[in-house]
């Protein structure tokens, strides 16, 4: 590919150079995206699926997941999480879940209203579920007052940015299909987890007993696009018509495979996510020695907690927008991204250090 | 943008010459459009709708529906046309729609899935509504055993590829609207509809007293992308919840706000559009021309319906993918996209004519 | 059962002896299912379906449909229907029925609604669905654009009063077994077609391949109830989780239970039937007789359906309350029940005579 | 009345002076209800909801609940919850509620699956929640990630047997509607709160604020039947579509108003709430004076809740069924009903001191 870009109509309206600690889906896709891209362009393909780069996608898929794999690329991470739910849950079926998880605070009811799930909501220090926590809503499958308890469905890496280990995993996952559940992971940041850990996603994925994941796209670098991964594929039905039925299905899906492919077939997802991971923990470490800063959780991948006080917070977000995570307690998030640089976070540093000598 | 595109591990997997007729979704993007992209790429910007070309895409709108028109990107045609359902109904809300409406047909039950919406469905003999059909299914709004007439769902251009005019969707508004009913827009194809009658967009939408729209993008050259757009914010509420809770929030909006800057902000999606309808029209002059292929339905978008005998459908459909109408009378469909030549459908002709004689 | 009635705070409000036209369900309860309440009275009996009548009644759903008949008391019509359906259906499923069938225009919605269902509407002549009518609609199933027909769903006797016989439920049964769907009967009448027809209900039900049915009481003399009845468990999982999330899950379920032992474990359900149906009968020869009045579709349970003038409609209407069936063409619907007596059928034809005499 | 009830079909299968501790639903029918049913019954009366029973106990409830309120019966109380609480959010809204409330832990999940809810949970120590927990989820209406609240909704009596005070009761209400939010009261024992309390139902109900009440008639010695009273008919649209399309209208429905005109009308429903309440009170007193039985929450209703070691739980429950709470910590709920005699109470704390002392 070496045409230069058509004109357009439209323009430029922001500065490309300015970035932030708000959230990786505020940073754009990687130029090797954009790429790809223009690769699948031109001529007909089939709508809907049926197109050489979903095709191929198949096998992208199956060398970081094993043979059995089976991938639907869809639009977006709620989408992904709640048509994985929908196929393996029956219509009364619910789902375990931490009381932090990504699919019960943050969108806006789509797993009850859209999927008709109920969530068995359990609280965690950290994000992470255990066996033992899971037990505190695994039961009474035979109630037919109850939500019948179908899958345990954790985030890797969790809201609060931390790691589950390959065997915590896989106990979770034991313990799960012991019950005759299975287990879903919400993989929006599976990229960065698989960057900590140092092993490949089969490690803590399909060879630790995990069912159906979604895989994320967004906040690694693409435009949009994630996918439904189905790991086993005895657990499942009609994905094909789930995914179609939950609003998820792209016409012109050879775009969304074509990202994915320019992620995963090399290195990209990995050169992101060490990269975005690495930036966070200069970040923590930063902050961390910053007298009067809490850094709350371990930071095992692309974001940092932090407690400030008020007034600091208020101050700092008039040159960084950046979200609160328990207001009352003063506690934010940061995020970085693939494209965050060491001098992003030296200067964002830096005016973290002036705000709180200008609080004391 | 004189930038060349970066190197990438994805691979070119088709031929960027090949071109059918099957659907205009099987085409790729607009040049245009991906110039767009790169464009609105680098740096970060706020996330779900809060960025600049978001923030501009009002403008680019209200300058072809009004200055009262709200508009709120999604992902693609289905979520489109069921946010907007949503937001026009209540809980006990019914849509009346042609039988052969995409809602009800090809959207696999998603309306009523997951908008609970019911379908009031009246035959119609082009895919075009009238007051008196709408007045089959329009009554008993006071009996609770009855589903409640909320919304009058048309389509622009028809899925018969038929185009209603001005006056008729004025009726159409205004008998809804005596009703105590709004009207619904699905758009899939609506600037075929302003080609083809010569007119603004507004002139058949907000003039004519529609409330809210289904804007598409994908099927006129977007990689992806629709809009919902409010023409009536009398109508509705809570818009961005109710996108939200459907699934069809994307985080990096600017994404799909810059396609569509660069689709609306000229005269790309004119040029787009009368294109392909001219493409139709050369292809059914052609197919009349061809004894025994009986075209169907005015010809007034970018699709063509013909009657042909099964054996010639059968073989040529091994040289030209296309889909069946009617299986068992023999109608099928054949659609031009923005990128169809003068050359692709002049040899598609010949192949008809081929296969046509092959019969006799 | 000897004992007197006690006192109340409550009072009567209306005429016992008061009885006309409009619908089976405008009558009160059989006074052999007052008693069988009493009997149930008193004591603790475990709630929510453990309780031993509850327990027996699956003995005597046995003995009319056989040894795997597996029943499950609910509140009303629209819930058997639901539940029965959800009961068959994939969260992809779609339902096949008549397009005046109940579930399709007398339930607000509930099946699109709460069970998330679409349906897939045939118009008929007389509320018959036949194989060759079903096949407008069962196809599609490896389409995914299309709600995957998984029912289909006929109405015994039917909306218009018309009845199956076996040969033609079986012949729908093996049509649809054939196409891998399964096949509901929305039985809110069925005694009156057990009535008409002169067989046992297993003749058109359990032995013509009905694989799951709702069972009316209500219409037939109950206060309230009907039974969801599985013919085919194999068809069917998680019955009570269904009914309770479905909310028809009653408490005091011996209430229900012991009013269906009263209908069925003798001939309470049979005599009443009868009775409805030759009182309809009557009125049907009675209303021919009149000059003007023509009575529609075969008169095969206990509904007439006659077209009027409207003149006489509205002063008849003042007399008798009944529904407007089809208000265009002056077609009305008359119902008999169980307590409707030929003096009341007489004195009925009467009045309609008087009303036509005054109309000509 | 003084008919003698007809012979029937049924048999009686149950001992009627056997009565236990398990459920206030395990009870029969109060004798007062059973006669009401026979006044009631006989002649025809308009289906639906508009007889005259129906159309007396808007006064009866007026009587109670002050001029503006509205009633509209339904079967059960699973029922009137989801009816009331869609009655007051929209498609995106949200419930707050105690996280053992009846609606999050023991409806199979029917707020979310049937009425597209969102439930955000706190927990309680008492089952009562007040401003300041209810400030744990009232954040975030302009966000649209997360489900925006809309509605409180309380219960009582609570889970727990606990009983809020007007005032209590009053502080919610004021605390919600500050924050544009309705509140809800689950009433299915509201009975037993106006007993224990000693005011009338208006006190802590219309005079306290709240908007809608799902008021319970079944565990106070109905056959079956509950009612939404809408308290403020501003804050809901179309209720009768509401219930019917969630399946819960009654045809026969001057049953359940019969029912409820006996039951309130005169003082049945405070005869047998001050009844079972002493019952719990008497068996709360025993059960204390028994070594090592812990009796926990405040009795203020009909239940009791007690702390056992597991092996006496285990013998106790061969002579008497009853519910495990929380059966890691040996909390068990015994509950007392309208029927439930002093004799009963006092056998049963005997089996009780009688299985304590085998424990020591």
């Amino acid at each position: 590919m070496t045409e230069a870009p058509a004109a357009t109509d439209a323009v430029r309206r922001h500065d490309p150079e300015l970035r932030g600690f708000a959230s990786d889906n505020y940073a754009g896709a990687h130029p090797e995206i954009l790429a790809a891209l223009a690769l699948a362009n031109g001529g007909h393909q089939i709508a809907y699926g049926e197109d050489v780069y979903t095709e191929h996608l198949q096998d992208v898929f199956r060398a970081h997941f094993g043979p059995r794999a089976e991938t639907f690329p869809v639009f977006n991470g709620t989408g992904a999480n709640v048509v994985s739910l929908q196929a393996v849950t029956e219509r009364w079926g619910a789902v375990i879940c931490a009381d932090g998880a990504h699919i019960n605070v943050d969108e806006c009811g789509a797993p009850e209203r859209v999927g008709g799930l109920k969530l068995l909501t359990v609280p965690t220090p950290d994000g992470k579920l255990t066996p033992e926590l899971i037990d505190r809503e695994a039961f009474g499958w035979d109630d037919e007052h109850r939500a019948m308890p179908q899958v345990v469905s954790i985030t890797q890496t969790t809201e609060c940015g931390t790691c589950y280990t390959p065997e915590e995993i896989r106990a979770i996952c034991d313990h799960a299909h012991q019950h005759g559940m299975t287990v879903h992971v919400d993989g929006s940041r599976l990229a960065n987890a698989a960057a900590t850990l140092g092993v490949p996603f089969s490690a803590f994925t399909t060879d630790a007993g995990v069912d159906i994941l979604s895989f994320g796209g967004t906040k690694n670098g693409l435009l949009f696009g994630e996918c439904v991964v189905v790991l086993n594929p005895d657990a499942v039905r009609a994905m094909k018509h789930l995914r179609k039925l939950s609003m998820q299905l792209a016409s012109k899906m050879r775009f969304v495979s074509a990202q994915f492919e320019a992620l995963l077939s090399g290195d990209l997802w990995l050169r992101s996510a060490t990269h975005a991971n690495a930036m966070a923990s200069r970040l923590a470490r930063g902050a961390q020695a910053v007298d009067g800063v809490e850094v709350v959780h371990q930071v095992q991948a692309n974001s940092v907690f932090a407690r400030l006080p008020h007034d600091v917070s208020e101050r700092l977000r008039k040159r960084y927008r950046f979200y609160d995570w328990d207001e009352p307690t003063g506690l934010v998030r940061w995020m970085c991204a693939f494209d965050t640089t060491e001098a992003d976070v030296d200067a964002f540093v830096a005016a973290l250090t002036e705000e709180m000598t200008a609080h004391r």
